[in-house]
């Protein structure tokens, strides 16, 4: 952690020369970072007294707000309690070029536990890790982080507290829980203490600033923002550097565990099964699916289908099958196409992120999350170390679905070489599904092997417990649907009884 | 209200050779729909029994759902309460080119309240009056509505749920109040036929379905679908061609209400005002401010500032101002710049619905909606007509912020044009506001006979009791902050009397 502190009281006139200089430089920060492709987050938290909604008009002052939201967190309203925890705060990000100062933030219900002494270890731990893992997906990303601790002394902080409290425009900002906290002044101080050691991490580290003096804690504060902002600026040029998107863009082809690769070369594609068995298993298993999602959903949790495979897989017919058992007020089917202008603004999670059902209903994604590892991997969309990372980042993603009670169900629908080219001919001659066929499809079909390649990688590395691929064989359409099926009662069924 | 009805029963094999040639037309719509500047919502209504699921279903089947979202709404979320009642329905509407096809739509609501004889009549007038306005503003938009009502027989009804209740699969989509509904059939029909005629109008015409036959009953919704779409699109290409634009553009400099302008141009501006009378007034109105904010958020009401006015008449400052004295936990400062990709794909309003606080914040908009009837009336942005109806529309727009509790408050900070001249220098020579004068500013200015027409007739016919205009003498920087503080205070507190 690192220590900021102005080396001595700052005279009024000492203030009124630095801010000065400060608000120049930092408009002209904003004028840069509007053109750069990464966002700033200003985090601010400490004890009360410490200055941080002062603070926080301060920087309003000499920023412009037409580039700065500014975000503080409540109670969680009734859709954010019914998504995963860090739900609320992926939906508050800013887009690229833009500035958020935190006033509360993911760590503000953390401490707040943690002061009631409500928290227990394991929840702490649990908490710590799962910011820990936000703040890196951020960082790793390019985002700046500027995550500060204001410190004031007991002694000061009792000092701010009876001043706010004696004037009548300010006593409102003084509640009994202040007062409690100023009590519990050296308990609260090693708690947060061990917060902060525990979320001090590299690209999301803190910075104790001094805030006993007022005007001394602002300039601290600007001058720090400045200063970090100019070095992360140049670091994020130099990754961007073209030579560097070269260099990963060979990697792209080579297999990273080829036990994956092995598993769907293996997979056995032509099942045979006929019309009529396949009528009658249908309607068996729809029933069963059909009662399996309502159990689901009448316990208030929800289901999130994820749909990949080759061009032509079948995946659009299985979803249509699949949904055939669904009350459709209940579902939703999301396209996943090119990231809109928006989209490219944010990490490419934050799209997911803003789709992610709420308790009681099913999400059934056709294509996904997944395009990071296999169509981005494979076009030079994303770096090398991106892609490497998005695994990880995937499961981390899921995981938190499934913990907040979502089922996962993952498909990837595998046809041969051989059928998808019989069935792009078949869509070529049928006009209704002319359009489902076109240069890109002919395109992605001639990279066969490296695709494989990246659905081997992604097989092996994301088939979690929490949320495993089901490898269908779709070259006969009518057993893949059925697998389908099949598969995703049992996987729900075991989930509701687990 | 038109009717659509097959001539008579479909045989089995007649419908499949319908299906077979509508799915190709369907598909063919959907690629022409991805390329239209519009979108289409299919509405669906009905009685229990008449189908609504069955026909969605059949829908989901024949459409590529890449192209197509289904809504249906359930009780509203605590964040929907929390906002005017058609906010839900804004959030949900679908991008240009795309169909939003809804099995619970705006119409739930009140039909179920109908049904359980709760809703009071100058309730139901005024629902309806919402819808109708809320059709209207989409029809007017380009928006294709195709509103059904699926018919049943009270017979077939019966025969219906009855059936559904005796498979073990469907059983559970009948519920006791649909047994009740059964019961009730003609009063219910009657209310029902009371909301629809209430609500069909020219843009937004309901068309009855006879739903006896459900194999006549797809079809024939999917020719409708089909016939209407084509009809739409033809009619929008005409609209929107490059003759129509110009001959509109013409009319933009005139005015529609010259008293707006005049107002205007008799606000005396120069007013004196020493610094320390000032600094002295500011404080006053600032902790008066500070408490009729808090009380407004304390009753969970929301506040919703509107600023325009002339580049450099202060809007910055005077915002700057205006929050030091509100918690900076509950207020949001959202700058309005040109629309994003995401945003063209909607209706003007729908980027500042999506930006509606919840009960007990503060939303300020530098600039809004309001550009409407500015710079897009006067830079040919939108067509004549389209300008002309802003008005009206932005009127209703804040009634239902105003209705649901809110507060508006709007200020038009008014400089002379020397005065704005000195302030373009003054930036230029200052480092860090140069970037906030661009050529785009010097163009505008030159304009600023044009834009004072506009600003009139802004002035003149969005003046409303609900949500006034406040015309702010800003020549005078200090006299400009102090008079919205002065007038924000009386707003609010009258607001809270009232």
């Amino acid at each position: 952690m690192a220590q900021a502190t102005a080396p001595w009281q700052l005279s009024k006139k000492a203030y009124h020369a630095g801010v000065k200089a400060l608000r120049k430089d930092l408009v002209q920060m904003q004028v840069q970072l509007k053109a750069s492709p990464f966002k700033v987050l200003l985090i601010l938290a400490g004890p009360e007294g410490a200055g941080r909604g002062d603070l926080l008009n301060t920087l309003a002052g000499w920023l412009d707000p037409r580039g700065v939201e500014t975000f503080s967190f409540h109670e969680p309203t009734e859709e954010e309690r019914e998504r995963p925890l860090m739900w609320r705060y992926w939906r508050s990000l800013p887009a690229c070029g833009r500035i958020g100062v935190y006033a509360g933030s993911w760590y503000t219900e953390t401490l707040r536990a943690e002061a009631r002494g409500k928290g227990a270890l394991t929840q702490l731990a649990h908490e710590a890790a799962r910011i820990r893992h936000f703040e890196k997906v951020l960082a790793d990303s390019g985002t700046l982080l500027v995550k500060l601790w204001l410190q004031v002394s007991k002694t000061a902080q009792g000092r701010r507290l009876r001043a706010l409290h004696a004037d009548p425009l300010t006593a409102w900002r003084v509640t009994d829980e202040d007062w409690q906290h100023h009590q519990a002044y050296a308990r609260l101080a090693k708690k947060a203490g061990r917060i902060l050691a525990e979320t001090d991490r590299p690209g999301a580290a803190w910075t104790i600033i001094d805030a006993e003096d007022e005007r001394a804690r602002d300039l601290v504060v600007g001058r720090l923002l400045l200063g970090r902002f100019r070095r992360h600026r140049l670091a994020q040029l130099r990754l961007a550097a073209p030579a560097r998107i070269r260099a990963g863009a060979k990697t792209a082809a080579r297999p990273l565990r080829p036990a994956g690769l092995r598993r769907l070369q293996a997979l056995p594609l032509d099942q045979e099964l006929s019309t009529e068995a396949y009528e009658a298993k249908r309607e068996k298993w729809l029933g069963r699916l059909n009662r399996a999602v309502r159990a689901t959903l009448a316990a208030q949790r929800s289901l999130v289908f994820v749909f990949e495979g080759w061009d032509a897989a079948g995946k659009g017919g299985a979803i249509r099958r699949l949904t055939s058992a669904i009350d459709p007020r209940y579902y939703s089917v999301i396209p996943v196409a090119k990231p809109t202008d928006e989209e490219r603004q944010f990490h490419y999670l934050w799209r997911f992120w803003r789709q992610v059902p709420r308790d009681g209903r099913v999400a059934i994604f056709d294509r996904s999350w997944y395009g990071r590892v296999l169509v981005e991997r494979l076009e030079g969309f994303c770096r090398a170390d991106e892609w490497k990372r998005a695994y990880r980042e995937i499961n981390d993603f899921e995981q938190q679905l499934v913990e907040h009670g979502a089922i996962v169900l993952k498909y990837w629908l595998h046809v041969s070489h051989d059928e998808q080219l019989q069935r792009f001919r078949e869509r070529e001659g049928i006009i209704y599904k002319r359009h489902k066929i076109n240069a890109e499809d002919w395109r992605n079909r001639a990279k066969r092997p490296a695709y494989e390649v990246a659905v081997g990688d992604m097989l092996a590395l994301t088939d979690t417990a929490e949320a495993p691929w089901h490898l269908i064989p779709a070259n006969n359409k009518r057993f893949a649907r059925l697998e389908v099926l099949r598969s995703a009662c049992r996987q729900i069924e075991e989930a509701l009884e687990g």
